[in-house]
């Protein structure tokens, strides 16, 4: 239970989803984090007791655990359970979690849009996911019934319930999530090689520079994760992103005001059209 | 008076930082805008009787208009009165207004660091400035005393005032500002490039995607003249910025994850000593 599956705890006994909420944590330290944030009902770091008796399962762990975890669980699963994830990239976790759960229980891939840059249950929150897009991807081989329970679910914490194929998600999610990621770290990046006091640069900036910036701050780990998961995705909108830098480098050079207008209208079209 | 000149004079009427208020306005139509806004005493369409009895003059237009404006109401300055402008760029307005104003008044070059990606006199804010940094760019020219007044006039609207010699902001704030902008246009213009349908899939982003893209709606007309009135400083840092693209695009293509690790730490541990 981190940042994520502390969220969907903490909503979860606040809203009496569930008869029973089951934390499963691999600290001992974290038990009493969880009990304080009011995150479950009952904590334990036995992963096999933890689903045993479960009605529905979401492993929300950093995308190298999700498999083993799973493999784990797997023998204490009830043949009726659900169980879904929380990854940020689809197309790889479904096809195995498919496979591995296949005549095992029920599995529906999920990826809600909400997080934060910082983790941990310290900053969960039972009202993360309102009004979140939550995406679930449903494959030919998903129950019906399984992914309507699913949606049900993150419906009640407050979510936008859209439908995409794995495939589909991790390309479209590459671009408004994986890319902008990069995007912003490099902008940081770009600052300390170019800047001999890049912290005191900083402090030159406006709330521009720090919204832009903000998720540059986020786990390292957790993201060498996503993009190498979803690397062919990522890698074609980094390199499409690196054509756009380049149109603005290629105006500015010859001093094409007409050009880099051009640039700045279709984004400020595209943007206005998108937040209707 | 628009997003900032209204914001100035709303917080001027608001904390009564002068004995009077006057604005001055372009359109008919802005009169009542500006009088709803409490955002003068007086509103006035004609330059040299707006400014004809003033202690501070402040112009707040688009970079392109300063120095035609500044002409037009020099005549009507009175010679003990400060003169300061608000542009987001520097080195060459501070030597053209110097020039301009020279024996006329004392001038001193301001850059508040708050803005919107909306503009006009609608969404200006009394407390568009509290907490915000304000750059104060003197030079060799300047009247001790008339920036010691623009400090004191600055920090009264909430701002905490910081100094740089209009050629250093102009390269820092080229990197925090002027970047940021182009980097967060350059996400919307690829997804738009890459994308069937885009703003479909700007419909799956999460809170990360909004941040990071949230300028890209500022005004083309803005931001054109900006770049191109900082343009070897925009220049530098786009192209500083394309070689951070380039570095994460040759770990993906490797899928050298220790390398990725590395450009998402490096980001992070700036981003987090510059947030302290």
């Amino acid at each position: 239970m981190g940042l994520i599956g502390g969220s969907i705890g903490m909503a979860s006994c606040k809203q009496r989803l569930a008869e029973k909420v089951v934390g499963i944590v691999r600290r001992e330290s974290a038990i009493d984090e969880v009990k304080e944030h009011y995150a479950a009902d009952n904590v334990t770091m036995d992963i096999e007791e933890g689903v045993s008796d479960a009605d529905h399962v979401i492993i929300a762990t950093p995308i190298s655990a999700i498999e083993e975890l799973t493999s784990r669980a797997k023998p204490a699963l009830k043949k009726e359970c659900i169980f879904s994830d929380v990854a940020s990239v689809k197309a790889t976790i479904v096809d195995r979690l498919e496979s591995i759960l296949r005549s095992t229980c029920f599995y529906v891939g999920v990826h809600p849009m909400a997080g934060s840059e910082k983790q941990g249950i310290a900053i969960a929150d039972a009202g993360l996911f309102k009004n979140a897009i939550c995406i679930i991807t449903p494959t030919e081989n998903s129950d019906k019934n399984a992914i309507d329970r699913v949606a049900e679910f993150w419906q009640r914490l407050g979510s936008i319930v859209r439908y995409l194929s794995p495939r589909d998600h991790d390309e479209k999610i590459a671009m408004v999530s994986h890319l902008p990621h990069i995007a912003a770290s490099a902008v940081i990046n770009a600052l300390s090689s170019n800047s001999k006091e890049p912290i005191e640069t900083i402090g030159f900036a406006g709330p521009a520079f720090k919204d832009v910036t903000r998720i540059s701050a986020s786990s390292p780990d957790m993201w060498v994760e996503i993009c190498m998961a979803n690397r062919d995705a990522v890698l074609r909108a980094v390199k499409s992103y690196n054509l756009e830098i380049a149109n603005f480098i290629e105006m500015l050079q010859n001093r094409d005001a007409k050009g880099l207008r051009k640039l700045f209208q279709k984004a400020k079209d595209l943007k206005e059209a998108s937040s209707r």
